[in-house]
């Protein structure tokens, strides 16, 4: 190793999804919504002028930070946006963790939360889900650094109740508390209502899932204003400009088109709840999820073996070759047709082995 | 302050240049280019299935790195991509300056370096540009934990041969050197070709200036892949999916228009040239840019004075309220009629002056 070399921040990167580039396969892996945007991001598209593509964005992204403070009854200056939510939390770990103690997380959770602590050299203790897969909130309740969990949690889909998460934070104000909540828009409850009550609370959001936006690259954290405002200082001595001028725009129109958001959120919401009585009948074991994907295993059949044989046949799911989780493939809620075409190959994979 | 405050990364940000949203305005203040991108970006804008926006981009932002590597003459793996060349240095300056040795730069450079050095908790030493506001190679020959200084050198304009950055590079070569080009293609040498030289070498360069995409905030790095390969490691910890999928293909796009390139930058250096001639003859000093902007003091009159006028004319220039350049103007280069506006208020405000 050259001497240059030595000082160089190792770390070991969060592994995304595979992002398969052929056609024709049936792509349940990372979460994205089945339906496209709001059609009124065609209108911009084909309208916009494309000259103003020469000067900087608004750096403060004031238009969508607007619509966003409209559009959840909040104030301006308690919304920060960024580069999808993992850019969100990655600042926020950067500029709320680092008291030196132990920010606690699930053992079970998004996986990222351990590479941003390690990225950061923030010390950690992850909490263990209980054996329903449920987060315990008095496992949370000692001395710590701070605190984040996904609700609904991810990849399990359970949600904890709102009861439940204002325990965790009533017991934990003198660190920041940070729900992350991609995937709340599919039924559960926000939190977003209590940061009224407590400043030092922080829910993240993304364009990515219920607004079919993964491709746009917009987050955002709704907060008490001091905590915005320790965002935008961190962005700002990070890279001023972070949102691009027309996803700024794009995402403002989606987000203004309720209707739609509605309709496609009620189509997912059905699909999932009809998948689950499916997976039932084929002999698979499955927590109640209240988020665009499914957490299951089945009684019979290694996930590995299912993971495996469905991405022969075009179809991709993933699968976490993780402690306690190694037996359970998370499946992204397709279209209707999508989730009949994953049903069948999962009969036929269950059904040859039964006969053996 | 309550007790969660106490814990928070507090930084002073960096100020960007002013993004007023008036209309009429001249702006010269951020070094935009005047012109529009390659008329290429229309076509894709009419033309994109929007909804595709549904699904993640490509992580490897695959097309555009193979489309740099082309355009460079390098290999795929060589090149490093981020949202702007700010995201850029930013994963550069986390990565590669964590020696806990002084990193080295001028103190006349661009005002970010100090920033993120701030942010990361890096030490660093500010080396003087000497009288001529030149870089001493010399004086970056000592022990230290990395460098990085621009060339052309922001907010002079002025270029350090392509010898001298060689010395410093062969002087530093256990330490990472950054050449931050963002104004390179303006009419200096690039130092690309020593990255086969030197492993430790990362030059950065930007769509933003030269190729009129401020508003698509991309922008990348180039070094040996070694150098590459632990920058997209930092990146994947942090952000996987930090270029969106509408302006990965309108960089591509935008890149692959040579003709529609070279004709932009050069009606930018014939304006500049004559702008130059023209600022003479009204009293004023500058060095010989090399950028899309020109670094002028005026014999008579004060910069800040200068600036407010022109400000309240509808002009806008950048001006630094800081130690040896507070008595200097930056002007971008705009439009030859933007530039005749320009000249013809600075001669009102020159002119004014001789005679009181």
């Amino acid at each position: 190793m050259k001497k240059w070399e030595e000082n160089v921040k190792k770390v070991t990167p969060y592994t995304p999804g595979e992002q398969p580039k052929k056609e024709g396969i049936i792509k349940l892996n990372t979460n994205e919504n089945p339906y496209p945007p709001s059609p009124k991001v065609e209108e911009i598209l084909k309208n916009t002028d494309y000259r103003m593509l020469r000067l900087y964005p608004d750096p403060a992204i004031s238009s969508l930070v607007d619509a966003l403070a409209n559009s959840y009854g909040i104030k301006k200056n308690q919304v920060f946006v960024g580069v999808g939510s993992d850019d969100v939390l990655a600042m926020c770990f950067m500029t709320f963790f680092g008291s030196g103690k132990k920010i606690l997380f699930p053992d079970i959770t998004y996986s990222f939360y351990e590479v941003w602590a390690k990225l950061f050299s923030i010390p950690y203790e992850k909490k263990a889900l209980n054996k329903e897969f449920e987060l315990v909130a008095e496992d949370y309740f000692g001395e710590n650094g701070g605190i984040i969990f996904p609700n609904p949690n991810a990849p399990t889909g359970i949600e904890l109740s709102l009861e439940k998460v204002e325990e965790i934070i009533k017991n934990n104000q003198d660190v920041v508390v940070i729900v992350d909540e991609a995937y709340v828009d599919f039924g559960a409850k926000s939190a977003l209502p209590l940061i009224e009550k407590y400043d030092n609370l922080l829910i993240v959001q993304t364009f990515s899932k219920s607004r079919s936006m993964a491709g746009a690259r917009i987050g955002f954290a709704m907060g008490n204003e001091k905590l915005i405002s320790y965002l935008n200082d961190a962005k700002y001595s990070f890279n001023s400009y972070t949102i691009d001028s027309l996803n700024m725009h794009l995402a403002k129109v989606v987000l203004e088109d309720e209707t739609y958001f509605k309709e496609n959120l009620e189509k997912i919401v059905e699909t999932r709840e009809w998948t689950k009585k499916e997976l039932k009948k084929l002999g698979f074991d499955f927590w109640d999820s209240r988020a665009n994907f499914i957490f299951a295993s089945h009684k019979k059949v290694g996930a590995k073996e299912i993971y495996l044989t469905l991405k022969e046949k075009g179809i991709y799911v993933r699968y976490f070759e993780k402690e306690r989780i190694d037996n359970y493939l998370r499946i992204t809620i397709g279209k209707e047709g999508e989730m009949q075409d994953l049903l069948q190959a999962l009969k036929e994979i269950v059904g040859k082995r039964k006969m053996l």
